[in-house]
């Protein structure tokens, strides 16, 4: 009988769950749900064990698990959820080995989907990259040396709080201008949303797009920009520029290969990928070479991440 | 008969040797030389012979060397020095060894005194640390897992060029408000000189240290802060606040347990001290913890560095 890999993604609003036949790496199936409205880690754990009951899996070798929220990578243990309550400094790892007798591995979102990329997408190949997930926040995990690097608390790759300008407009975090700040899909829609009050006589396109200014998302402002709407298309350039010189500070920090770009505000198409890749090489020393390329994994990096995970927990036993 | 060390310096403006019995951790005898005022690379590899000689060195082991310019660290080769002219693409490692007949192993002067200070200075037991010179410029380097971290080109660690304050001043390398723009020795004077020439009200105790305001170094403004003149205190502060953003951000993004700064700025004292500490404080999360110290070693890190370069050659054989 052919042993499996688990492979779990609590993603705060949506649960998936997949298996692969080791060495194999094609998803053999995969299931994917919606949270509930009262979502809470008890309601999470026990979705996650129906979606596994339905994948029918004989016989699993291990489990890697993409978490939505800070993670101790070492023991396993979940400190929060940002999404769903009662997360708080749960054994994640050490629930399941205990339910699955199986070596399970855990660690958050942005890690694991680094290690998705590295090993299965647009990172494949490249020793040394960053992952930057640009969407409701701004994240990152980093590959050095073809291991993640998570960093001595494993806080490592928080590149959505570095600041990229000292005089711009304050972040939750209570900083101005970190990049999650000026590059977020939260951000990006509420500013738009208050310039769209200010400034009657612009963001013309945006204007037919929502039912109303309060409810305009960062995928409308995309849609926007892509149609030529003045307003969408200023607060996406500017998006851009911090991405860039996130990415060039980084680049002479670190100087890894590749930077692997996802999240939904990445899909902002031509213009933005083209300010993005000139800001980063301004900011960037002459002598430091890297790229920027979108991944290739999409929602599913942590999925694929998590496979990495449960293959590096095989490989230790 | 007990086998040595050679440590060796091209400093750039000076020139050092140093040797120490293997196991022992302290220098057994050491010599160091200003360069020539028409340095070359072939004066600069005469006086070096000349400094191994005098050291009377029976048996070595290994060579380590600490270069003040950029280096291919894998093979050894300097790329150039920015004061000696001559070092364009010398594989110093080679030719080194095939006069010792010994391993050499040659790394950029940053890289090497980061490994001093871990070695056996500051860093001491960190095994996650950046090492930062302030200095006439400003540079770095990375202990990532306890070994030196180098980038993908050997380009990691230059800090001095990632952009604090993108409306700041332009450096020189192109770009507006690089670290080493806000608080190198180089820029501190020349901005409080400038100011001294268009605010004569301005900086009473500065006018009385320098012969003449075109000749004030850093090392005089550090003195005139140290005695309350305003000038001075407030090129340092903001020299102290730009290296608190650039350590903030570099703590989100790689989460070392340790900064260490060395070279002469760092020695402005008191004031200059806490506003890097509560500027970069400031700028990392609240969950990323570090601490910042002074380096140990001074101007000798670097010959220390090359030890452990020495000492881990000695260890692959």
């Amino acid at each position: 009988m052919t042993s499996s890999i688990l492979a779990l993604d609590f993603g705060g609003t949506k649960l998936a769950a997949a298996v692969i036949t080791i060495g194999e790496h094609q998803l053999r199936s995969h299931r994917r749900v919606l949270s509930p409205p009262n979502a809470s880690a008890t309601t999470d754990l026990e979705i996650v064990r129906t979606l596994k009951r339905e994948l029918q899996l004989e016989q699993i070798a291990a489990i890697g698990v993409s978490f939505g929220g800070p993670v101790d990578a070492i023991t396993g243990t979940v400190h929060l959820s940002h999404h769903v309550p009662g997360w708080e400094n749960v054994p994640l790892a050490d629930i399941l080995a205990a339910e699955f007798n199986v070596p399970v591995s855990v660690d958050n979102d942005a890690n694991v989907a680094a290690m998705g990329e590295h090993r299965f997408g647009a990172g494949k190949g490249f020793s040394n990259l960053l992952y930057i997930t640009v969407s409701t926040g701004v994240g990152g995990g980093w590959i050095l040396g073809d291991r993640p690097w998570r960093g001595t608390e494993g806080m490592a790759g928080e590149i959505g709080h570095i600041v990229v300008d000292p005089t711009g407009p304050l972040c939750l975090c209570g900083k101005r201008g970190c990049l999650e700040r000026l590059a977020s899909g939260r951000y990006i829609a509420q500013q738009v949303q208050e310039q769209l009050q200010q400034q009657p006589e612009r963001g013309k396109i945006l204007r037919t797009l929502g039912a109303n200014i309060e409810s305009i998302t960062a995928v409308e402002v995309s849609q926007a920009a892509a149609k030529g709407d003045d307003l969408a298309e200023e607060a996406l350039q500017k998006a851009a520029w911090a991405l860039g010189v996130a990415i060039g500070n980084a680049a002479n920090l670190i100087n890894p290969q590749r930077f692997v770009l996802g999240g939904g505000v990445t899909k902002a198409g031509e213009s933005f990928w083209a300010e993005i890749q000139r800001v980063a090489r301004e900011t960037a020393l002459p002598e430091v070479h890297f790229d920027i390329v979108p991944a290739m994994l999409g929602d599913e990096a942590p999925l694929w991440g998590a496979i990495a995970l449960a293959e590096d927990a095989i490989a230790q036993i």
